[in-house]
């Protein structure tokens, strides 16, 4: 993880994302390559290099990426195709619809990316967006955001040959339960909601600690100005300026909208918590 | 829903999203408007309209949207600001960190965006992007599918005020269980999971029917060439050319995935096919 305390200069190109390799100092010829000062990095394995960085250059994230405080490396999965068209894929074995990304090209483009990283794949992950994958969601950002950095395999078509999966074990990650045209969307979301959990990226670290599914509630209701609008106004006790009163209220409102609508999120808080999920709420 | 059998010419436009609006025929003054031989459309109501199309400019999503297929139309919420700056947020009223979207100008924008469209949300779905909605689904992908288009309004800060969503009852999606910077990639996500459903956008549409979640399982593993890498080959009975046996094989893995990997789908697969989760499989 990038210490906050680094007083170190961000780099000295215009884009993070331009830099090529993080700058490594090895102890020891024996121990596992380090990146010393270098950023989080994610390094995307896509056959739409272009898709990066997308929204990710934009806004926050942007602004962090420019300023050095992460790093994208994308790597093109074409040039490691085989044969004169540098072919990627292949037609699945059984017979089916659509293509199938080949063992040894994926394989040749993961070597390339390992290159400079840690092996423990607790420091690097090392993941394939796939709906087959464990659902992502906030305490895999964490993991995430805790590591050097990660390594991302987007599929297309009908997805990867199985085999190189296996070899490589490595971990699938499902955005959730829908169907993308490609990897690239759900690595530019996981990306997002790893890199803004890295310190310094956010302005304003207290935004995050408040939000939903930090403590496992979905989000109390938010108010701004007019007070009044189309004949709304904004509850009372928001503009008592009594803060014990504003903290209750907020937090009832995220429990009573919990279990509305996620019981599922709502047995889970209450299980972390020793509370009864049937009790009755009061307000 | 756009007629696929439509033998109008996609517009002259060389972007599908540069065409602004769809054209309207309103037969009768007293019936809501609507848009005939138009195409799938989605407005996006955004801070960061340079965004859009992003990914979705890319690959088979992009090559439909260029046809014509589908219709992107953007809606900068900045000029909706009130006051000198145009401001579009405020202070959370009760006090906290980061900035809440005010109700006033996104109503704004919202009527901006229900120009041309009809008011029947079944459709014309109006949806806010938020951590706190229903979890989006390939089901849900389905229903907006077939819509005549959706508008989305894509969050930032702290979120939107909470009655401008009461006052046009906003269906609120979410992504899933994580927070990203901003609604943005979530709207990204949502149109290409589905856009992809629109009949012509995939070339092959045996692709959408054989995947995962079609029919409630996690896909069955896939191999392709070459038929050894690594010392691991194909399993014997995909290069056997025994269809059913095929078939019996791939069905079975689908099973067996889903039910090691998400008790939750296999629960419900079993819950809607008479069968007991908890039976023994065999291969």
């Amino acid at each position: 993880m990038s210490d906050p305390s680094d007083p170190s200069p961000p780099p000295g190109k215009s884009h993070g994302r331009l830099s090529v390799r993080a700058s490594l100092t090895p102890r020891d010829l024996m121990e596992e390559p380090r990146i010393v000062r270098g950023a989080w990095t994610a390094k995307v394995i896509t056959l739409f290099p272009e898709a990066f960085p997308g929204t990710l250059g934009l806004s926050l994230t942007g602004k962090a990426l420019d300023f050095g405080l992460w790093r994208l490396d994308t790597i093109d999965l074409r040039p490691f195709g085989v044969g004169k068209h540098l072919n990627v894929d292949d037609t699945p074995a059984g017979g089916g619809a659509g293509m199938v990304l080949r063992p040894d090209v994926v394989d040749a483009a993961l070597a390339a990316a390992a290159e400079g990283t840690p092996k423990d794949r607790s420091r690097w992950p090392v993941i394939y967006l796939s709906p087959r994958g464990k659902p992502f969601d906030q305490a895999t950002a964490r993991r995430l955001a805790q590591a050097d950095g990660i390594t991302l395999l987007c599929g297309r078509f009908e997805g990867v040959d199985q085999r190189v999966i296996d070899h490589h074990q490595i971990e699938e990650i499902s955005l959730g339960d829908f169907i993308l045209t490609g990897g690239e969307i759900a690595a530019i979301a996981l990306i997002d909601a790893t890199v803004r959990l890295i310190p310094r990226v956010l302005g304003n670290q207290a935004s995050t600690e408040e939000e939903s599914f930090s403590e496992g509630l979905l989000e109390f209701p938010q108010y701004t100005r007019p007070t009044d609008w189309q004949g709304r106004a904004i509850p009372e006790v928001l503009q008592s300026g009594h803060h014990a009163n504003i903290a209750t209220w907020r937090k009832t409102m995220a429990e009573r909208l919990t279990k509305e609508r996620r019981p599922d999120l709502w047995r889970a808080y209450c299980a972390a918590h020793g509370r009864d999920p049937n009790e009755d709420q009061e307000l």
